[in-house]
């Protein structure tokens, strides 16, 4: 594998070769170099940085953004708790878009069995230090305190994705405007009509899930109707305790005529429901989801949702990294990327 | 970001430098040999990879599987052309699985803009030589000789997963048995007493579309019923052709009491279709998917589906590639994981 000595002077090894003896300086600098390793004197450092640059490292000429030499060959670790989540595809499409745009690669790593706390594993920490990673983008519940010590001194800059509680002051991260989307979604329904307007939402011990709710509540308050504690249910974003929700809240005396989902899954699982009870989306009863997943769009009749823009949540918790690393402080440590309402067909004034 | 000589002597990088310590050699060397790079001296190299394994290098004490020296900060680079397909979380569970077992982390790359013919782009593979990544999983339709010649001169074993075409010999693949599941699904709705079986296949040019349509024919050969072509059609696995081609097959004048549909989200327009036709699913007309893609389990009525067992697909192929990775010759080039029948509610004797 003697990628650094090939011969040929062609491809990106080549490269490196140049590099190098225009520099003066052996491949193995050139390579510490470009990885961002200390171990390099600052005079020399600078002047194959200098060199890489000129050569355009690596693809300038082909009209592709040059990467830095900091980014070449350099990776940013992507950590998700649950892969095969709905979500996770979204995320990783959004944060591999923003780090193929800098020239480096992504690491993607599923948290495996129990981390540390709600963090990453430990046995992910220490991958880190063996590969030339420069930044982590995480979405996990939280980050401990001796975790967010172990990264600073890695040297890695880092960002949370919809963590379940505000992290400490500093540490940045990025959610979706769950309030808003509890809001426009309610909103909608009152204004079709609907007086009797349930929701499902998620673990109430996340803070997304929390924020939808109370979304739901002022957008009730504002129309001057009843907040019914009977018509508020927390699931936990899956299938099971989502249907059954459903079935009590539409076997209730006074049935809601609307349901607000904290989840596309959990609209699903009211579709479910209401199927199993002969009542008809939307004539019936009204659905609306949260997330907007490809499905959304795919089911019978089309969902009703509130996008929340995962590729996009993931590529700015990305160039947060990316903006870090380059040595400039982000704007903000906190952004919120807008949720939007997409009015389909399972909502409809009431019967 | 010193990490290699950090004085502490803990983690990772503390490790390293013991190993150096004991090994007589500079932490950079050590760094060297776990990265696979050629520029060591062959008893060195030994040395220090005897040693890397004495150390446990780095969680066998904590019970985990013990990375070998060439696992410790090693990469697999998986690509796939369509991060944003339903099935590419599937495979990037797999694929990320298999890689986490041996201690190695995963580069997830989507192929941006056209790449170079059905492979990789350019730009991933100058890439690639700037990071220690041992060898590559890829998702796309082709590899061009050139592009195999690329990976072979880096020293880069790769499997393919699902490609388009047969690769050439000695090329590792691994698919689904998509021909037994187009057998058992059309076998299924013809023992429910369908005698007017439709099918809406995936795109003609890819083989496993042409396999799932040839085991349909097949079931229908065996039952000794007659092969329509009128019934055969089509699509590209999306949404909008599948839903017109389920509106033809339904206002034919003797419409199919079933469609075997080529992907799961065929199988929803099938149902939105049926839906606007006023049919209903399964009374009026029986559907089968093929993917199992979460979903399925989710909507209404349940899909019955051919499941492709997508994360073993790539857990097999990145076992493949780690086999070739430590001088093994896989037992064959070619592997089949295979698919099954799911039995849900969307399916039923015809009308």
């Amino acid at each position: 594998m003697a990628r650094d000595t090939e011969p040929d002077g062609t491809g990106a090894a080549g490269g490196l070769a140049r590099v190098a003896a225009e520099a003066g300086v052996s491949v193995s600098t050139v390579s510490k170099v470009l990885h961002g390793r200390s171990d390099v004197a600052a005079r020399t450092r600078a002047r194959v940085q200098r060199l890489l640059e000129q050569h355009g490292y690596a693809n300038a000429a082909r009209g592709r953004a040059a990467p830095t030499a900091l980014a070449a060959g350099g990776l940013i670790d992507f950590v998700i708790g649950e892969l095969d989540g709905p979500w996770a595809v979204q995320l990783v499409r959004g944060a591999e878009e923003a780090v193929h745009a800098v020239g480096m690669g992504l690491v993607v790593s599923a948290v495996h069995g129990p981390g540390d706390g709600d963090g990453p594993s430990r046995h992910w920490l220490e991958a880190l230090a063996n590969r030339p990673t420069r930044g982590a983008v995480l979405v996990v519940p939280g980050l401990s305190e001796p975790q967010r010590e172990e990264l600073r001194r890695l040297g890695l800059p880092f960002a949370l994705i919809a963590p379940a509680e505000e992290p400490p002051p500093g540490v940045p991260w990025v959610g979706a405007t769950n309030w808003p989307g509890g809001l426009a979604a309610t909103r909608h329904l009152v204004r079709l009509g609907h007086r009797r307007v349930a929701v499902i939402g998620g673990p109430p011990g996340r803070l997304a899930s929390r924020a939808r709710v109370d979304g739901y509540r002022s957008a009730l308050d504002e129309a001057g109707l009843p907040f019914d504690p009977a018509l508020v249910r927390y699931g936990d974003f899956s299938h099971e305790p989502a249907f059954r929700h459903a079935l009590d809240l539409l076997r209730l005396p006074d049935r809601p005529t609307a349901i607000f989902a904290g989840s596309d899954q959990q609209a699903l699982s009211t579709y479910r429901a209401a199927d199993h009870l002969g009542l008809r989306v939307p004539a019936d009863l009204s659905v609306v989801g949260f997330d907007d997943l490809d499905f959304a769009d795919w089911v019978t009749p089309r969902l009703t949702t509130v996008r929340t823009p995962l590729p996009e949540m993931a590529a700015v918790a990305t160039r947060m990294v990316l903006q870090l690393l380059s040595g400039r402080a982000p704007e903000t440590t906190r952004v919120e990327v807008a949720s939007e309402l997409v009015v389909r067909d399972s909502t409809a004034p009431p019967p």
